[in-house]
């Protein structure tokens, strides 16, 4: 198929900032695009071809719009599967794959797959609704403190919460759902893995996730984690099995756990452009979006190899703010070194919406940390209406 | 002004490949952006907020659209300079100023201009007519070989003819030109300079075109130049000296030669994102489209340096080729290290029209030319019912 010719329709699912960032590179290729997503409003709108507005988890909506591509793909997890397999059945390329995707949304189903497929995963429990979880810890099945995650509909860290005692589980919903060991790590790690339709596979560079030393969030994405290479390695291998087992096409960003004794265990993964991998637009031979377009298009698969170090910081908005946004000081971080901020064109803040990113790069990591705690330090994302 | 919320809007006159690669970068800071053009299939009309059709050298047009917006630019030089100053009269911000595009736009003019600021250029004649060049023939005030260049709209290589007879002067429009000296020149470089609102000034490396063995036609532009450092240096000082004189806003792209001398000598400027600088894109710290954007809106200029060396390669229709496009072996470049196609989305290919750009990257910029030529002999440019 001639995808660079106007004969050919890529349609996306979500229109949101990874959509935006994926539209960037159709039009570097001149791909032709149709966007669904369920605003009016959606950053995407203005950088497609034919944009659509749709609940995506219509089965209706999702196959119509379906029928209207050759190729379909996903900046959320969160579609209709039901509507992707009948558009698979009827010959529309769906990528990732239904199949993957079932078994990705609901983290039970993940859980088992991991363990199916001799992926090492901390040890868990599953639960069909969330008040059996007290039977089990009344007959000693189970010990606190764990990790309660919701099985669907976990997207953007909603869904999971630390429980060290009866009373946390009060609030939660009484769904299906998991516990899982808390397990004391060293590093949170993430590799992107792409594989593309023939099923040739690369592999980004290992990134760590840095937390903030008191609030327990991720502040800086590393590329590369200043890890053992031991680790590297490891973390690289596990990262290929989670791949191959799965047997997907696109990206697939595995996130992963290294513990205290140096083993690595696979925390989830999703299977799309992924905010672990955002340092590549600016670091890498290749950016994760365009990667992402070249697997599922089954064209030959980019370098991955980074140009020069880089980190990703996200911009979330201030406590306390919410309105119209400004991003405070967005000057005073752009005169530093080798420092581009991406808006998502979010017009409202709200505390902790992730409102943007900002990258940092430098041939050396260690200055490129420097700078992106300057960045960190310097930009906020507040109201209009409170400064 | 908050330019990075929707009360902000910026105009830019031409929605051509330029264009477009500006409009990805006013994506990446949520910029609201109306464009005008001709065409309605123009490749900006879906990255664009707003978009308009009309001749941008009609005053009435231009200044209706102008009058829509607060900072405006443009992709091409052949615009409206009237409805440009009727518009900076008015408080619209117009960058570069229209004082900056009437002497660039005539190319006497433009000649004139280097002489009064002792920029160095290759000896010149102007006339009102072509026909009034017999004259200085016959009375030996000129001699064969020189170049004619028509002072008007020589825009993308067009009116500009090496003449070596009387017969070469045939078939040239009657218009106001300049005559110039053939100079015999060692390189053909160029240098991007950008210039801020508030003044402050940066360059992009030296880069190098190197021309064809046989054909007389840049082949591949190189960043950084292979030549002598004392010349880079002198490439560069002659090209601050010309933004200085120009005072523009914006980006400008000084084309230079290097004589056989080792004398810089200008040749012409654009005061816009330019070919030359196309290499940015992948190479580059900061490219030279979001350059533009931070020079015309008075942001922090970003840094020059590059990540990697960089080639550009033009894609242009081969000869003996009319009709709907198709990028042939484009997968075989795709698999090359470093390899990044850029396609303009123009629906119909022509002989030598110029219908995207491939850059190839790669810290050693020797490496990157082997790849660079392996690209060229790859991938071609063809009408769809000619294979």
């Amino acid at each position: 198929m001639n995808y660079f010719s106007s004969d050919f329709k890529l349609g996306i699912l979500g229109g949101g900032q990874l959509g935006k960032m994926l539209l960037y590179e159709t039009r570097k290729y001149d791909i032709y695009t149709c966007v669904m997503d369920p605003s009016e409003e959606a950053p995407c709108r203005i950088a497609c071809n034919e944009f659509y507005t749709g609940d995506l988890m219509d089965y209706d909506k999702v196959y119509e719009f379906g029928k209207k591509v050759d190729v379909l793909t996903f900046e959320i997890e969160n579609v209709n599967v039901d509507a992707l397999e009948k558009l698979e059945r009827e010959g529309i390329k769906v990528y990732p794959s239904p199949a993957t995707l079932r078994t990705i949304q609901n983290k039970a189903k993940q859980k088992l797959f991991y363990v199916d497929h001799n992926i090492p995963t901390a040890p868990f429990t599953r639960f069909a609704y969330t008040n059996e979880i007290h039977t089990a810890l009344n007959n000693n099945s189970i010990d606190f403190p764990f990790v309660w995650k919701s099985a669907q509909f976990g997207y953007d860290g909603k869904g999971v919460k630390v429980i060290r005692t009866y009373s946390d589980l009060d609030d939660l919903p009484n769904v299906e759902c998991i516990t899982e060991e808390l397990v004391p790590f060293k590093n949170e790690l993430a590799v992107i893995v792409s594989r593309n339709t023939k099923g040739e596979v690369v592999t980004y560079p290992v990134v760590e996730m840095e937390f903030h030393p008191t609030a327990n969030q991720v502040e800086y994405v590393i590329c590369p984690a200043r890890i053992d290479p031991v680790v590297t390695e490891k973390a690289q291998l596990v990262a290929l099995k989670v791949s191959e087992s799965f047997q997907h096409t696109g990206l697939l960003a595995v996130e992963m756990f290294q513990t205290k004794n140096d083993d690595i265990l696979v925390n989830e993964v999703a299977p799309r452009p992924h905010n672990s991998g955002h340092f590549s637009i600016e670091a890498s031979y290749t950016n994760q979006f365009e990667q992402h377009l070249r697997s599922i298009l089954g064209l030959p698969l980019g370098h991955t190899d980074s140009k020069v170090g880089g980190i990703m910081v996200n911009l979330t908005g201030e406590e306390g703010h919410t309105g119209k946004v400004v991003y405070q000081h967005i000057e005073g971080i752009m005169k530093m070194e080798g420092v581009t901020p991406h808006i998502y064109g979010k017009k409202e803040t709200r505390p902790f919406r992730k409102m943007g990113h900002v990258t940092i790069v430098n041939r050396d990591i260690d200055r490129a940390r420097e700078i992106a705690e300057e960045v960190k330090n310097t930009i906020k994302v507040v109201a209009a209406k409170n400064i």
